[in-house]
């Protein structure tokens, strides 16, 4: 610790993406209209953002077309239907693939054909070996590839050690710390990133961070993240994300002193575009998940309180939760 | 940094005050009824508070009664008449007294006639001679007194010294970092508490943490001070708190390892008091108080905007701050 400042300067390597029609669309089941995707797309470049998430590139067998939006597939012609001439040099497009959950050999095609700079490869520990065939098949199909280890907050420390040195040995480039239940605070994620950073050290690969705002954490833990070293960074606009949601997207763009990041974009974008859809659909910090998130639970049974009988009764969340754990 | 787990254990010595009758009152004249007060009381005693701060000890003159509720004054029978037979020796009771706006000498009576435990001299920094009269005084008169130096990021580090000084000559118990316009990260924290710990080592007074959530950061920066080893945090009811309001209570409660802390109460009232609070009066991380978090201005303005007839143009607000800073 010194006596300087250096938050009054930047690291021009620092990148942010926004996630919100992927990480939203969970809440949603990917059914935004046009305008919503595109006013998103307008906003990130207009906000200097890096890059912008716009979907999932999961299978059409286990996620049928009749319930999910196509976000959930992220097909080339959706995506230039919102898109355009996309000018991959400025904000980059990126989707996310789940393991178990995609038909990634045929859905991910050559980059020079996409619209897409990106592939984020989602996994859970026990779908490593998947994963890095996904991460290998992503690189040769000439993207940009990370490594998006879910849930790492239920992941052992054994199964930690052996995924950061298969991803160190992949091509991926970066790899990412993801708090999928809200559950980290501060003095964990001073570890996960000492520990990520010293798995990639001298691979030139990044650590990333994505969080999730149980307990009124993500925003603060990105910039703990932030400043540790860490230089891609997820946000949603608004925040809006499954249960909890995310770190707020507007939030990051005011707090970061890279010039090229602008604010008054993205609030824009919340007058006209995020509080009409919060009316329309729930997400937050609010109290059911501030417990899931406190006892490192998935978001699910908060979410299914909250749409329930009695949404605003957390005693009888809490007594349900305590009784279960 | 070492591989142990130290977040499992707690310190004693950490002790939590709610000031959700205090801080919360800001917002609607601190015109509260009966059962809300004896609900917050009650309430703080069953999850194992520390401390409640019940109200101010302000000037009847400055604040005239048929504008403003009893809480203001804390009139030693109003006390009286939601906490009974208060037993000192578990929950005890605050309340703050602002220089310039008390007549603390009259106002502030023997603490062996009072349910008061601890007066919390509020200062802004040009008022530090009023502020350590003020502190004598109480002391005296045989309480426990903290000092809060208020808007800490408006101050300069000349009269910060000064200040620091001055209160650890003073009988002060400790000396609360109070980020009034919740402007504060994590670094800055940092550098805040370990002057405040060096300005008052050697003298076992205690440092405190007031933070407000006008970037999402109260709890964090909360948690940030807990780590450096601060012992006396402060929160309030869901975060109920002028503008932004505080750190919620509840996370901290949840968050902190000491077994005597039960969430369980305050879940309770949440539920039962706060939400239909929160129907009357708005508190909370809004873009317009991100904004004057950012710009470290005092959040009238955003108040203001809120009440309004564009209270969610945000751009326009945003056009209007940047023009006027």
């Amino acid at each position: 610790m010194n006596d300087k400042a250096p938050w009054l300067t930047y690291r021009p390597e620092l990148k942010v993406l926004d996630c919100t029609v992927r990480d939203g669309g969970l809440i949603n089941k990917h059914q935004f209209d046009d305008a919503f995707v595109k006013a998103v797309y307008r906003t990130c470049a207009e906000a200097g953002l890096d890059y912008m998430e716009i979907g999932y590139k999961n299978s059409r067998d286990q996620f049928p077309s009749d319930e999910f939006g196509c976000w959930k597939y992220c097909d080339e012609e959706d995506m230039r239907r919102i898109v355009g001439d996309h000018d991959k040099s400025q904000l980059k497009l990126s989707a996310m693939a789940d393991a178990g959950k995609s038909d990634w050999r045929k859905q991910i095609i050559p980059q020079s054909d996409s619209v897409l700079s990106m592939i984020r490869v989602a996994f859970y520990d026990h779908q490593l070996s998947e994963a890095i065939e996904m991460i290998h098949h992503a690189h040769e199909m000439g993207y940009e590839v990370c490594a998006n280890l879910m849930a790492v907050t239920l992941v052992g420390e054994t199964e930690l050690d052996q995924v950061l040195e298969s991803v160190r040995e992949s091509p991926a480039g970066t790899m990412v710390i993801v708090d999928s239940f809200g559950h980290l605070f501060r003095e964990q994620v001073d570890r996960l990133v000492k520990r990520y950073q010293e798995a990639m050290a001298g691979t030139g690969k990044d650590v990333g961070m994505h969080a999730h705002n149980n307990l009124q954490l993500a925003f603060a833990n990105t910039i703990e993240a932030i400043i540790l070293g860490v230089n891609r960074v997820d946000g949603t606009m608004f925040g809006m994300g499954r249960g909890a949601g995310n770190c707020h997207t507007e939030l990051l763009v005011s707090f970061l002193r890279n010039p090229k990041f602008k604010l008054r974009p993205v609030l824009k974008l919340l007058q006209e575009q995020m509080l009409p859809m919060r009316e329309k659909v729930e997400w937050g910090a609010l109290v059911p998940f501030n417990i899931t998130g406190k006892y490192n639970l998935h978001p699910r049974s908060a979410i299914e309180w909250r749409a329930g009988e009695t949404p605003d009764d957390f005693v009888a969340f809490f007594d349900k939760i305590i009784a279960d754990v």
